[in-house]
């Protein structure tokens, strides 16, 4: 009975396909393994979508912060729908609905996955599933970034690999919440991208005079938060050109290279460069702000928040999902779907 | 009347000797100048000694946080007697005492110069003119970083380029305030100098397996707070020993190349790395917390904030001095005297 029901119900069966990593680098291939049980205070999630992020591509590379022991289920984020439930209120509530998940144990490149009660966020009605998907990693990250901007009062943000899906979010989130983003790309095409967004500053750092720009626009507009997800020596001309005071987050990288900088401008004008995870930032943040970014993200989810698809493939095809995304990482998102 | 007296008294003349920067990288000149005047709550000094700090070499280099147009006196601090006073009391309380001053206007590499009251330190009688010319720049900065490691709550410190006069103070401060201090030397003869001196935990940098014991040690003794005077490739070393949660300050940058690290170390464990410069600390610090160093410098100044003295010369040799400096910055200071 190797596909057989569960005893308890709720038509879960005893194995599922799922995508699994067995050696850094992959390639990723299809297996039969036990669906996994939710612990206490967690839920199974019968998936329906998962995205591809950036992240994922360093987890298939061994490279990111996180490492678990192979083989492994990769996938942070997807969406679904909740079909059983571990011990506590929350889960048993949950029970029935559609849901965005943030991977607790394995991954969510599954036909099913489990995650944390208190970190699925229920989708409203106007929410489809697909979109629903897509609103843990990016939304949340756009969400903390504001919360930076407001906390340390800077006026303005500077964002670098801002034509991907989380550098728009942050370009919205900014004009909804009137703190001046300036857009960071790497090419002329991406500037007219952002600028039909809406983006108002978009530099092209592959342009003749674009550090100086940069320095003349963030010490115009009093910019003194940077956002560097690309590291290497992309991070020297952001401290380089940062105002004096300013703090430079870094939260990916990928240049894929060690990050440079001129200590004497840090030293000089007070500034830091300070490392942003989102695990441990939602980890410290406390019940009564996840639960308030639930009702932002769920609020936002179809305007602010929202990400484009450009392709949805099964878990089968999981290995041709993962070229299809390196080959242009900011035009859409690729989804690996439930067959 | 080249060399008249004043008309106002104090035996101060109109011009005096004082060494010149005239161009970046030097050589360095002695000039007949004239003797600045003191403005409201400044004082003028007759300088009795001045040290060479590595600060100055990068001022000298023209490649220093401070830039001053040229040509410049040269000097950051100094001791000697205080024989004239701008408007204010506190600047004519301290006429005819003995100070450690930090130049105001122009340097302290002249036969006078003038210091900002308030931040003159008045020498205790047990305090020689030449240990109170060293009292202002390294003691200042050893007791700003025991500050930081008490308000960040570090358990321990880590300290680069520590055979200098300022790890040496660091090295007694922690000692006297119960901070356990890891000091990295970049010779094995300075690892003996510094056990001499009673150092705990001395690392010797271009020794097999530094890297993996400094980790391990930091780790044991959780020492979240790394001092690094060095930048270039061994900012990398401390990012990557550091425990998680970890504050790498920055404070000079002698190895003369662009700092590196790697992000995803920053990243995946909350470290971050922050830009120190005294001057910007002791202009923040207020009142109480200037007065309440001072009279710390006082108290310390035989003791944990000693220097040795290597040699003495003329102003009319600082070119000369330089050089003696340069060639061992951890023999001891070099200090420039009255004729």
């Amino acid at each position: 009975m190797t596909d057989g029901r569960r005893a308890g119900g709720n038509g879960v069966p005893e194995l599922m396909d799922a995508v699994h990593l067995e050696q850094d680098g992959g390639p990723l291939v299809v297996r039969r393994i036990p669906v996994p049980e939710p612990g206490p205070g967690e839920v199974l999630v019968r998936m329906a979508a998962a995205p591809i992020n950036p992240s994922d591509l360093g987890f298939l590379a061994g490279s990111y912060t996180v490492r678990r022991p192979l083989p492994v289920v990769p996938g942070f984020e997807g969406s679904g729908t909740v079909v059983a439930a571990g011990r506590g209120l929350l889960p048993r509530l949950l029970v029935g609905r559609r849901v965005a998940v943030a991977a607790a144990q394995g991954g969510t490149w599954a036909a099913y996955a489990v995650s944390t009660a208190l970190r699925c966020i229920p989708l409203g009605r106007h929410v489809s599933l697909e979109q629903g998907a897509m609103l843990i990693v990016n939304p949340l990250t756009a969400l903390a970034f504001l919360d930076l901007a407001r906390q340390g009062r800077h006026a303005a943000i500077v964002s670098n690999a801002a034509a991907s899906a989380l550098g728009r979010m942050i370009i919205r989130l900014g004009r909804t919440e009137g703190v001046p983003v300036i857009s960071i790309v790497r090419r002329p095409e991406q500037v007219a991208v952002l600028r039909a967004l809406g983006a108002e500053h978009v530099l092209d750092s592959s342009e003749d005079g674009y550090a100086a720009g940069l320095r003349e626009l963030a010490h115009r507009l009093r910019a003194t938060l940077f956002l560097d997800a690309v590291g290497g020596a992309q991070t020297q001309t952001l401290v380089d050109a940062a105002p004096a005071g300013s703090t430079i987050v870094a939260y990916a990288a990928l240049a894929g290279e060690p990050s440079v900088f001129n200590a004497r401008t840090l030293i000089g004008d007070d500034k830091k460069i300070v490392g942003f995870y989102l695990g441990h930032w939602a980890a410290h943040k406390g019940l009564l702000r996840t639960v308030r970014d639930i009702v932002r993200v769920q609020r936002l989810a179809g305007t602010d928040l929202q990400t484009t698809v450009r392709r949805r493939l099964p878990l089968s095809a999981a290995q041709e999902a993962i070229e299809t995304y390196r080959h242009d990482m900011t035009a859409g998102k690729v989804l690996l779907v439930a067959d």
